[in-house]
């Protein structure tokens, strides 16, 4: 089983509040007299993960963190009980809670899993704008680290183009010109965030140039997303014109917008669509929700992923989530004799790794 | 059991025709040759409401119209046996069919429930512009009024902006000379339907000074109604200015935008997802309806309600489709080993009544 | 059983590539390593094509073809099983994998069924544009060529204004002098595909004229399509100021904006919703998405059709897949309490042809 976006994790103890601040994708505290428990993805939690620390499942929130706490080393626990053979990690994110991250390596050896890097453009871009003197010369040095990271072992990019400018991408890249004169201005500011329109066009289609797939974030994400710009249906002029460069583009989380981006699957053979993130949130309905992933989007073209980040608990749940989901939908399926026993093997192995190690060459 | 947005019902007789002008959101007359019966809605109230009056669930429509008339107070046998504790009435709408809506105190008679006012911020601007000598005056008075009404009792304000303007809302509040400048140019005009976005959006920052709720009609409604301007994705940039004022936001119906909806609710904790209007006009697919809101938003933010209007039936159809929705659709977690029934009772408790307690500090 | 909007089919010998080529809405090749049977369609295929050509249901696609082709004459026995009374030809499309399909009465003698046209607004305009003098005679030439199609048997128009200009129409039909200009300028080009939005409204209004329904496509298509153009909602200006003309618009396809059209059809009674193409395409989920239709959709507003085109296996599969999902549903209905027997009798009659005996008045 293949994890084809993921994030790293914190190992050691977490307080209550930090363990539900990292149970949500907001960033904002809970509102007064709720809990972040109670949602999907804390029933979710409770039901895949209690089992593996030594508890019924469902045990209660306050008991599932007692428990925890005892053990030496949960998140190993976790990690192990998830069962992944590979972890292809975004290291975008570096930090939860104001803690690190595991470091890959010690991620792998936790897991018991091989980890691959997922390269951030935007992250690349901003740190070679940090020394960067001069436009030409910032554009140059980005070329050369995603180049530098293609060839050095990464197994594909991350976009997240939703968060700054959109994803109405214009279909052809930007003139040198305009490229030059966008990055000029941004270089004047402050080189933290970039979220000029155009550069982040220019990053794209500079990925294109190194072959390496792309994973967009699309969909569901936190506050700071404005939801419309995230509909992975404004990427289709893009992926039209990118398309014949070969390059496989992979739509990451989708939801709610996972039947439009299926659909761009079907037209599109470069496109592949993940369920990562949307499946682990929607708990008791994500066999409902794979399904709806399945409808038109081709069998081929459709990845498994947890997205965890930052608990340990986010790889089970993710993962047996996903497992419980496909398994409910397949069984579903041959008792209305929509498939065989065969054909549903054959779905399970390819979306749960064998598309992976296909379109990451694993 | 609270139904947080509702509207008053007729409570006389109603010939054939007149009732089904109720049973649909459109205002239009039926296609030759077809029935407003034959409809999801119209299969909810067959099956919920004829058990009520002394017929068999299901009982066909010229049946039920038949011994409606022979009952002395129909409405209020439909409307006690919706069984609800409260009801929060919007006022803005005071006719239906041509005639008067009962009086918010015989309502809660004839229910057997408490009644609290919801008031409809463009309603209270369009009233106080019938006699405002200008601009400023006109302005301070809606003010004053919405102030007035918050400190009298109502329990939450509701906007209509999705008919008005859409719900496409820049983030911040208009500048003052700006409002003055729209205050003039529509004080000039027939004063009786304000659809300017800058005063559509000056309407909710002075309701979000006077500390109550807001519920924003979302989703669908009537053919008056754009559909791309109710979607609730547009009011992103709002939710994310508005919420360090700590004000609770409402999106009511949504459908079938919830699934956006739910997930704002999962960014924002001041914000808050409602159920009614969707989950008596989806009949048999409540329960899955239902399920899709819970997918993402987190169960403190999911709220009930009927969105009854005209008709006693649409109370009685939409609490006993509500409450049937949910027992299905937790019965099916439990048998899935997704929750316990204790989790279930506590689903059910909170999204029935107790969130909308906690809320509107009933 | 009336399918009410379908192509035709090319009747001989496909070679497995060809096949699989129209085993999808992509004109593109499948990525390297994944097969186009590997899909929805392609399990919907199998299970219900299979056994009319005399193998088990669910054979895999190899024993298929090599069954097919030892046939006589598949095409004529996978259209006879399909058992459809009427079919509604879009006559748009002439050919498929670069050889023409089969003529009208030929498709209609080799399906045991009666067959009438569905004229596209497009092509009817690109073809009197050939030898168009000016503006003034083309455009007196296209509204000539349209009322005769209406007076000579046609019993619909179709527009796929969804791929050209996009379905954001204006409210209100353009002026002669715009019409004019507009003209002009498309007809100084190459006069191959008309995409210009004035002359794409002008289309509609002209044919509204003519009283004959009007087919829309809307929702999912090939890769030409951008999604966000065939979002039905983008029609409901323009469906709320022709309604008062009478003529009947039915939106095609819709998926994954089903639900809008459903809402516009609930909201409009001149306008149906048509559920071919989804439906095979969908697969297993076939009676979850048609659930999702009748949620809000009238009952008497639900059409079946198939959109089959180039395979006779999409209109048995589609054919099958709507009578099986339609039982499935229903029975659940049933066992639910939501309707009795009778009232699902009703609605397969209606939906799967009454209506459209209604509405095209055949």
């Amino acid at each position: 089983m293949i994890d084809q976006h993921c994030h790293s994790v914190l190992a050691g103890d977490l307080d209550d509040a930090a363990f539900a601040a990292l149970l949500t994708e907001s960033d904002l505290p809970p509102a007064p007299g709720t809990s972040r428990w109670e949602s999907s993805i804390g029933l979710a939690v409770r039901r895949w993960c209690a089992p593996a620390l030594g508890l019924p499942a469902l045990a209660e929130p306050a008991d599932y963190l007692a428990r925890r706490r005892e053990l030496p080393d949960p998140a190993g626990t976790l990690l192990r009980a998830a069962g992944l053979d590979a972890l292809l990690v975004d290291t975008g994110l570096t930090a939860a809670a104001g803690r690190p991250l595991l470091p890959l390596a010690e991620l792998g050896a936790a897991a018991g899993a091989r980890v691959r890097e997922v390269v951030r453009l935007e992250s690349v871009a901003e740190r070679t704008a940090r020394d960067a003197a001069g436009p030409a010369g910032w554009l140059a040095a980005t070329a050369e680290a995603l180049h530098g990271a293609a060839a050095g072992g990464a197994v594909a990019f991350k976009s997240v183009l939703a968060y700054r400018s959109g994803l109405a991408v214009p279909p052809e890249p930007p003139s040198a010109a305009e490229v030059l004169r966008a990055a000029g201005q941004w270089l004047r500011g402050p080189r933290t965030r970039l979220a000029d329109p155009v550069l982040g066009r220019h990053l794209l289609w500079t990925a294109l140039d190194c072959g390496l797939p792309i994973q967009f974030h699309t969909g569901l994400g936190d506050p700071d997303l404005r939801p419309a710009d995230g509909d992975p249906a404004l990427l289709a002029d893009f992926l039209r014109t990118a398309g014949p460069r070969g390059v496989p583009v992979v739509l990451l989380h989708c939801y709610p917008y996972h039947r439009t981006a299926a659909w761009l699957a079907h037209c599109f053979p470069h496109v592949s669509v993940d369920v990562g993130l949307t499946l682990s949130h929607t708990g008791a309905r994500a066999a409902a929700v794979l399904g709806e992933v399945l409808e038109v989007a081709p069998f081929d073209q459709v990845l498994f992923s947890t997205d965890a980040y930052g608990l340990p608990e986010l790889y089970l749940a993710g993962a047996a989530q996903f497992r419980h989901a496909l398994a409910v939908l397949l069984a579903g399926w041959q008792r209305d004799g929509a498939c065989t026993a065969a054909d549903a093997g054959r779905i399970t192995r390819r979306t749960s790794g064998a598309n992976a190690r296909r379109l990451y060459r694993l």
